[in-house]
């Protein structure tokens, strides 16, 4: 018997996520994501088929150069419209009361100290089963929302993360020791003082005193995923994330990718399995190999060029999109040379178009056959070094449905999905190893670290200057 | 047959919000805030007696000097621990179906852009019952833990809150016209790019580009509270609110403040009635008068003197206590005159301690009596103007069941309470004029406005110098 996969469900609160064009077919109900039921009712199925976690992702604005049409955009439904998945978590939390439940948020869009209390308010409401996606990087549009002049320079934006994690590590893991909280009515004593602290953070960006106002949740920290891909955006991970999310093309890239970020997470005095890696995948599936190809090219007709052309941002200057049958050796844009070598190792019979790097994106992710076939291929991901799937849909609810009825069972049988859920909290039940972070975790060194801290931010400041390696 | 009035519950995602002290009583619920079924379980009672709302306040970091000792708040549970109440109110969202949802938001706290996009996904999620209340003012804490160097000066915190609610207004109001989602599966249009509107706002502290990225909800903006009530406090109520509570000692108090407000609104295009007055108010409700007068003692027995002082600032300079028997004349404080002179009005036997002032304070807003008794109350302070009321608990959720049992089949049968509740969203239903804002108000002049605005930075900014009063 094999070891259990993770498995989450990668949406979004907007209608075209990943898998653009799909919301046109009949039975997609995305459409209606500004319907708290639509998330419910997933909420319900996914529970039901022991999934993991719902795992929303997130952008703070639009896609594409801000000066630029966002025409395209609207009429794919792509990102936008799109809604808060933070404030949505306690809706769902009220309705299951088993699976995960991660939220996006990005540095830019909320101050740390807020962040921090409706994410400890959500542990709170959910009894330890949120989990924070840290996200760093943010489209031109998404820096002129939040009063950036600009994008703001990547190794900056990674500086940024630190200081912004690091508010949260202290507010979440050091403001609150263990057993403040008393609820003696008999005494009225409802709290120990001597058991708050402030934090007295201060650095570059931020100047915060504390105390954090929730007491301890079960989690404290929630569970950190992150996804960078860049040399500093591997090294945050590496030393922050308790998982991270690939879209690797195939199982010996994911390989590698894994490897190397594992080797960072051990140069850190992590463990190697101290970080949980889940792929990005999508799901034909039929009774018969036939089947599962006819129901491909059914996928493949629903297809919008235009959307996939935008999520990658192959668009002229004026944000429109080329004709779909535009070759891609007459494109004229950065990404178009790499893109065309791509193209050209899957299609050797003519000059690959943009229709053509529509249909390959969309098939990058996509696993197709049987359900004994699919277990298979998710095996050899699984030797690669995967923990987890992100299972990307073609139609909300229908293709998680599909998964749990026609895929679940048979990687079931083989060990290969959960049964039943383990006990306890998203982090117990993703490592085993209790609620809280590990002792190797950097958030680790912030408990009780301010017990015997600092009484005023004069003596805070002082202690500072003295040893400004140290909190 | 009266008019009815309205009833909100006011209340904290906290321990102790108001009347200090009465967490300790062995039915005291709201020791369990933490434990979201608390609150579920209060919507559900409040629900059932058709209360309008359920009224969250909040703070944004702890009473008192910041340098100074925080052990009483801790001890009486004093608004900390607390919990986000906005990201609470998606899990109440749907586990009701009719009553409104108010959540307190300072602007010092959220982002504008991210604040908004908040508050319309729970519009969507609440089906249009969603309020904000708009909190400018801060304790010095609040101001330290989002890295102000010290308390903002009240005139220019209102010219921040101007700011603040600017950007909300042209999010919400103008950023998508009417009409824009088209979810059109056939044509593959998911909405009208045309009617989605980047706004260019540019303020002191706000450069914001939009759109807005959640399409309208029911209500676009939620209905607005204020309750600030220093003079830029109350012209920014007179402009901008739809619904402000007050804490008056008397109806005649309340008379006057309210027809000061009302005739600013008037000053500022409004009509008189479009804002609705709650005054807050805890009731003992008795069978009889005596008992009645006996359950009052049994409150004042509950009451913590150092809650109450605390709440009110009445600490020497290092955060304590002062003992409760010290005498009003004894104290050195800035509050002390005052006090002793409303102290001395209520008690003439002897000089008024400290202890006579946290009993006065829980006095205050206190009716007693039977049922009827209470409802000839309420009726004086209807004819004083105000519109509702909002129910400060004793306890949690007794003191609502008890209100919802005793008083409110009094009220209804004199027509001063609802039934049934009326169609459609919290807007509609406070104010049967729709589902938005009224054309009087300052944000519907952004209806319509960037439809046919700029159409990048440069042209924004060139637009301002040439009329800056416009948007």
């Amino acid at each position: 018997m094999g070891k259990p996969l993770h498995f989450n469900a990668f949406v979004m609160n907007t209608t075209s996520h990943i898998q653009h064009g799909q919301w046109r077919r009949p039975d997609a109900g995305q459409t209606e994501f500004n319907d708290v039921n639509t998330w419910i009712n997933l909420a319900k199925i996914l529970e039901k088929a022991k999934f993991d976690a719902m795992f929303f992702a997130d952008v703070s604005g639009l896609y594409g150069d801000t000066e630029a049409d966002y025409d395209v955009y609207a009429h794919e439904g792509l990102q936008i419209p799109s809604n808060d998945p933070t404030v949505l978590l306690g809706a769902l939390a009220v309705h299951t009361t088993q699976i995960g439940l991660a939220t996006t948020s990005n540095i830019v869009q909320n101050h740390p100290f807020n962040f921090a209390r409706q994410v400890s308010t959500l542990d709170h409401i959910s009894n330890g089963r949120i989990a924070w996606n840290v996200v760093t990087g943010i489209n031109e549009n998404a820096s002129r929302n939040y009063g950036l002049p600009a994008l703001t320079d990547h190794t900056e934006r990674y500086a940024w993360a630190d200081e912004y994690i690091d508010v949260t590590y202290k507010l979440w893991e050091g403001s609150w020791d263990e057993g403040a909280l008393l609820k003696d009515k008999k005494n009225g004593r409802y709290a120990d003082p001597s058991k708050i602290n402030k934090i007295y953070h201060q650095s570059k960006r931020y100047r915060v005193e504390g105390p954090h106002l929730p007491s301890p949740s079960k989690q404290r920290t929630p569970v950190l995923f992150q996804a960078g891909s860049s040399a500093s955006g591997r090294d945050f991970a590496a030393r922050n994330a308790e998982a991270t999310f690939i879209i690797a093309p195939t199982p010996d890239v994911a390989k590698e990718l894994i490897a190397e970020t594992r080797r960072l997470a051990v140069s850190h005095g992590r463990r190697a399995e101290d970080i949980k890696f889940f792929q990005g995948l999508s799901f034909v599936i039929g009774d018969t190999e036939e089947e599962a190809r006819e129901k491909s090219k059914h996928y493949d007709e629903f297809i919008s060029v235009d959307g996939y052309l935008a999520h990658m941002a192959i668009l002229d200057r004026t944000g429109r999109v080329y004709p779909k049958e535009t070759k891609l050796k007459d494109l004229d844009t950065n990404t178009s040379k790499g893109m065309a070598e791509w193209a050209g190792k899957h299609i050797t019979d003519r000059e690959p178009t943009l229709e053509d790097v529509a249909t390959l994106q969309s098939h990058s992710t996509r696993l197709e056959g049987t359900p004994e076939q699919i277990a298979d291929q998710l095996e050899t991901w699984q030797a690669a070094g995967v923990d987890g799937i992100n299972v990307i849909n073609w139609v909300i609810p229908g293709s998680f449905q599909e998964f749990a009825d026609k895929v679940l069972p048979v990687l079931r049988a083989r060990g290969l999905a959960q049964s039943e859920y383990s006990e306890g909290t998203l982090r117990q039940k993703l490592f085993g190893d209790g609620d809280l972070l590990n002792e190797r975790h950097p958030a680790a060194r912030y408990r009780g670290a301010f017990t015997q801290g600092p009484s005023n931010w004069e003596e805070a400041d002082a202690l500072r200057a003295k040893a400004p390696a140290t909190v």
